[in-house]
């Protein structure tokens, strides 16, 4: 590919024409590429190690083991079941995709080659999600028994395991772009390499939905149900062996949060490898391949970073278990910072580089996650006025909490979106600052550069974030199974600890991955804008002398006053609302079915509330399971069939909705290039984006707000437990489960699916 | 004004030019003025005759006076102290606004004028809905009076009632633009002086915002706290007279629906009149004045098709009222686009017009109301799938009603959505078609006429609906009287057909008000860029030689990919959630206070229980009056506040984060023109009308629907009344108040005084 395309490339980014690329590498540059891989191997043999360590944890007593192997059956099953049908609908969207790039001659050439890349990327998508869970539901049980000595190390059997997920995810994510690149003849090709990247994005996120829907469509499901029927109907209390659901419920927490977030967090360092690679392909003038590979060295010390930051981790008996775990955090943000510093001074750096304003990129990058995660502790966490105000309405029962909750959930969005607006400022400005020596690259493209280091930055220490998120699965499961064996109380207060801590991490990544969602964004769509122009420069240099190129033409237009562009923004903001409706209405119809079944079973067995014979926790699992798989895929549908329709559609008409302003514009035989689809499709992956971070936002936040107001109100304020205000509290809290764990969650990957449709589609729409 | 810019202008729209426009109009082409202004003043006459129509009927017996007249008492000293409070702010921001003009030398001229137009649409707007509200709250009382003898006889009297309303709001809108553009002399400068009408718009979008949002805080804490502490904790029935905010409930119907829908659709007429006219400016060169003058010739119509509809309206006892004000809508769209049709055939028609094409555009903007229509309807309206499964889950317990409920408001948007986006693509289309005979006008002109038609077509039989929905207040108010005065079966039987039929017709309503809200959009838009342009035109020719203005620039490039305008909309999208959030907030703290007062009431008279002492209604009244004002002010404020700091903000940055694409821009000294914050408001505004549009689709239907699955629960339905359901369902019905009646109206207003407020301030951000 890109032969023709690279001196146009060029032209565009440049006003006057630099000297053209090296055909070869020299091997000093491509050194980094094998250092990235080389860390990358290294981290999965630090991760083998761990999850040794891991395993080699005592597994208590007998009554434990049946628990957590019930759990475990359970979690397999769902998730050997879920891969069949996400592997089917992998393999249509594959064909797809190949027909789609084989009709053209002009694509022709990397149908093969993008189809590969995408189930390359679905393949280690799906095997970071099933590592990652491989781990927790056997660390689960070991943090269990760890728990019956110290806190301390079931705080580290939790971290370890969750640690394995995040290093799994983070190398394979490396890995598997670095290998393709190399596969792909990047070291002889590396400009035009990195377009041919964009399926193993494609591929990640596609997997990555699905997990993340199926997943928290079970979660919740499970958890509401068990809820309604246990809890409410029955009044037995949560976590109680009689409940038929209740294996479900901890079943749940596992393909949901560790599943489904490690899926997702796949995704995002995928897609932002894929998007910084094409930004430094497009700036290979200033910084050569080193610049392409700078994406892979971040994540390489992110790993390293990592790693040091979960073996810092300890504490005492007294401790609070988030003191030590916010310490590892320091630890690692310390190390991936001057790390970042180092990689950008030896391999950004030149005589015309202000270096240090890529090393302030990455400090903007990584205040944004700080500024993320404190902003998202004070709209969740019980000592500040938001989830306060929302436990003092619970006092005039459970249609004031709702009101007040909602409302909370809608304020939230304002700090982040501020915060978000001025990183994007900040780091762009320093973008242009730091490329202030390149005259001939154009402004725009030097600060969008700026806001890609800064995105870098954020993600540098994803793997440790992703540690304290799985963290949180492994320890609710810990404590149930406490509290199923009946373990004594000393062990429960150790577990109750951990378990409050875990809810806090989790909560946390939530912010932290939106955050992540919101930055990178401005990095996919300039991929994707830069995308577009490599096609359009290719399909005007395959036509020859009809076509015409005008000079340093890009395609960075997105027009939201034509009518396409304007119609593509509402449908895209449109598909946010209808895919949140879809994936809560999922949770509602799956947990129905979880109270029948219960319901039913109490029915036929009288036994089991007498407590003298065992429900049928596996006939429950299988229900959730059968129902969660199915419900997934309508929203899955709709996210991925959307954004082709409009481009198809629009592909048609645009040319009677042009607007026609804009400049010159590339022809083909004087007849200008059709942009329409391209261009409303653009306009429904921008704003879908923007209201998918708010309304991810009002669900995570809102969600965890309701639930803390709860458990603050069972902590004695306003009456306690039972009292009036706990109930209205309840109702709260059920009402947040679906918002917080399914549709907020899915969003987030929704949104970087809509990147990295469009850019893997993007041919088909012009 | 535009004595420089008026050629820069004919320039923009045309690729050849054209000879310019004549310096006055001739006297056969402004009669369309005098016609316009004639029917306006005839139908202002047509209300007053109504007016004494409906003053003239029974007032019923004397227990019925003493409600009647409670409620007056109430109204008038809410609005008269709500006016005041409005008055205040309308002045501060009109001696802003004032200043803001008169600092630069180039904008002193207007300064003035816009300050006039700014001050005559805020008191028009004021005199409407006091207006609207002075007949309806003594419509309630001959309504209640009528409904002992004959249900035709209190449909008609309410639907008069209304009627009032509907014309003077449409008619004050239509005499308003037609006098100030007579007044800063039209006639002689057809094409500059409808630029200095935006203030006009302004002024009445600021009194609706504030309107609005008074009066549905009031409504909706009023209703909410008699609920919460009557229905809830005293266990006495809705509208019982022990009850002591059960005045301030039904004085909140008469301030929220009547006086915040009358400045409501004020705003719509006076947004659309102006942006119309600046776009019929626009295209001077083809239409000559008559195309400046077509708008107020529709709004003419609309008064003629609304009176003829309103005086057909008859029914019997047993017929479904419904079907009767059905009737009388499906006559005054008949004869409004009759009248359409022929408006323009004359007035837009010509030998190079195919007016057909435009006539098309009309069907386009009635068909859309329509469907808006429809879709609420099925949306909310208990024979459907929607409202059905919120009555469903209402069995699982409150949890799942809201669940279910806010599943049901999420999906809302999706139809309306791609009809708006179909609405938009086929009227621009056939505004290319109708205007294919004019080459020099840019498809882009042409295309953004035909969705203003659409637009005027839309809002052709708006008097009509607004006459059915201050219907609703008058009816429920009717069946308060008749409840509380302890009227037979029979009577009360006849208010509850009417009252719910009022229920319909304020969901429908507030259907086509966002519908119309969405339309208009794009046409205020343009109406911005068109303003902008026309400033930038103005200053670079004031400049001199130092100048240079690019042939056929516009400013029509609101380019995404730039971060100023990427981070506008993010602002304008979360504009959207935190005015939402404190909409909804303000409501809770204001329904608390009315709790804690009818608490104290019942504690400190015993005797009011007992029904042997009446509480202190007027207590509860002042009030709520003054909390729902005080908590008016600060979503206000944010949302005049926004979208001047972000004009002014990147007014100053601009300069470092342009794209440089969209070929050549004007330039002073050689130094481009500085669009920046220009553009950044247009991000906001665009994307904020985006998530404007969804967020209150979601919050009217939502809130719809769970009032109207309660309603159906209570036929008997899942158990019927006092069920476990009914309970749920409540909990439902009381969180969707303050969504339906409160935040969702407010956004319709919002949006608009979004396109108003930068209109009016566009010279600061340049």
């Amino acid at each position: 590919m890109h032969v023709g395309a690279l001196s146009a490339l060029l032209m565009a980014l440049q006003d006057a024409p630099v000297s053209p690329a090296p055909a070869t590498v020299s091997s000093s540059d491509s050194i980094w590429l094998w250092i990235a891989l080389g860390v990358g191997v290294l981290a999965l043999v630090a991760a083998l190690l761990l999850a040794k360590v891991v395993l080699a944890g005592d597994t208590g007593t007998p009554e434990m083991r049946v628990i957590s192997n019930a759990i475990r059956e359970g979690a397999e099953a769902f998730l050997a079941r879920q891969y069949k049908t996400i592997g089917v609908l992998a393999v249509v969207l594959a064909v797809v995709v190949f027909f789609g790039y084989y009709i053209s001659p002009r694509t022709q050439p990397y149908a093969l080659k993008t189809v590969i890349a995408f189930l390359v990327g679905a393949v280690c998508s799906g095997l970071a999600g099933f590592t990652g869970m491989y781990v927790s539901i056997r660390a689960n049980i070991r943090t269990a028994s760890a728990a019956r000595s110290s806190l301390n190390g079931a705080l580290q059997m939790a971290l370890r395991g969750g640690a394995v997920t995040g290093l799994v995810v983070v190398a394979l994510s490396l890995i598997g772009v670095g290998v393709l690149f190399l596969g792909f003849g990047g070291l002889t090709d590396p400009v035009g390499v990195p377009y041919q990247l964009v399926g193993f994005g494609f591929g990640a996120s596609l997997v990555a939905l699905f997990a993340q829907l199926g997943g928290g469509i079970y979660t919740k499901a499970a958890d509401v149900g068990a809820d309604l029927v246990g809890k409410v109907e029955a009044g037995i209390p949560e976590d109680d062996p009689r409940n038929p659901a209740v294996i479900a419920d901890l079943v749940g927490d596992n393909v949901g949060d560790c599943a489904g977030r490690g899926a997702d967090i796949f995704e995002s360092t995928a897609a932002e490898n894929v998007g910084a690679m094409i930004l430094g392909a497009a700036l290979y003038p200033v910084f050569g391949i080193k610049g392409i590979l700078f994406p892979l060295i971040v994540h390489a010390i992110n790993l390293i970073a990592s790693i040091v930051g979960v073996a810092v981790v300890k504490t005492n008996d007294t401790e609070d278990p988030m003191a030590a775990l916010n310490r590892g955090f320091y630890v690692t943000a310390g190390i991936a910072l001057l790390g970042f510093a180092g990689a950008v001074k030896m391999m950004l750096s030149g005589p015309e580089v202000a270096w240090g304003w890529l090393v302030g990129c990455g400090v903007v990058g990584l205040a944004t996650a700080f500024l993320f995660v404190w902003i998202t502790q004070y709209y969740t966490e019980s000592k500040y006025r938001p989830v306060k105000s929302i436990a003092e309405a619970s006092l005039t029962g459970p249609a004031t909490n709702i009101i007040s909750g909602l409302a909370v959930g809608m304020e939230t969005p304002a700090m982040p979106v501020i915060v978000i607006a001025a990183a994007l400022l900040l780091s762009y400005y320093f973008g242009t600052q730091a490329l202030a020596g390149f005259p001939g690259v154009s402004d725009y493209a030097k600060g969008i550069y700026g806001t890609a280091i800064a995105t870098m930055g954020m993600l540098s220490c994803a793997a440790y974030i992703l540690a304290m998120d799985t963290f949180g699965p492994i320890t609710d499961n810990a404590g149930g199974i406490v509290e199923m064996s009946e373990q004594p109380d000393s062990v429960r207060d150790r577990t109750d600890k951990l378990d409050s801590a875990g809810n806090t991490t989790k909560a946390l990544t939530k912010g932290y991955a939106i955050g992540s969602a919101s930055l990178a964004a401005f990095l996919l769509f300039s991929a994707y804008l830069e995308e577009v122009r490599s096609i359009v420069a290719d399909k005007v240099a395959h036509a020859g002398a009809a076509g015409v190129m005008p000079a340093g033409w890009s395609f960075t237009n997105i027009n939201l006053a034509e009518i396409p562009v304007f119609a593509g923004a509402l449908l895209g903001a449109m598909l946010v609302f209808l895919f949140s409706s879809l994936a809560i209405k999922a949770v509602g119809r799956t947990a129905q079915m979880v109270v029948k079944d219960v319901r039913d079973q109490f029915k036929e067995n009288p036994g089991i509330m007498a407590g003298t014979s065992k429900p049928d926790y596996a006939r429950c699992v299988s229900i959730v399971t059968g129902a969660a798989l199915k419900e997934m895929v309508l929203p899955g549908v709709l996210a991925v069939g959307l954004p082709v329709a409009v481009g198809l559609i629009f592909r048609n008409f645009s040319s009677v909705y042009s607007a026609g302003t804009g400049g010159p514009v590339p022809t083909i035989n004087g007849i200008p290039v059709n942009l329409g689809g391209a261009s409303a499709v653009a306009g429904l992956l921008m704003v879908g984006t923007i209201a998918g971070i708010l309304m991810a936002m009002l669900m995570n936040n809102g969600g965890g707000a309701w639930d803390n107001a709860k458990k603050w109100i069972e902590s004695g304020q306003y009456g306690g437990k039972k009292s009036e205000a706990h109930k209205a509290a309840v109702v709260g809290d059920t009402v947040g489960d679906p918002f917080k764990d399914t549709a907020g969650p899915s969003l987030h990957v929704l949104i970087k699916l809509l990147a990295t449709i469009t850019l893997v589609l993007a041919p088909l729409f012009l």
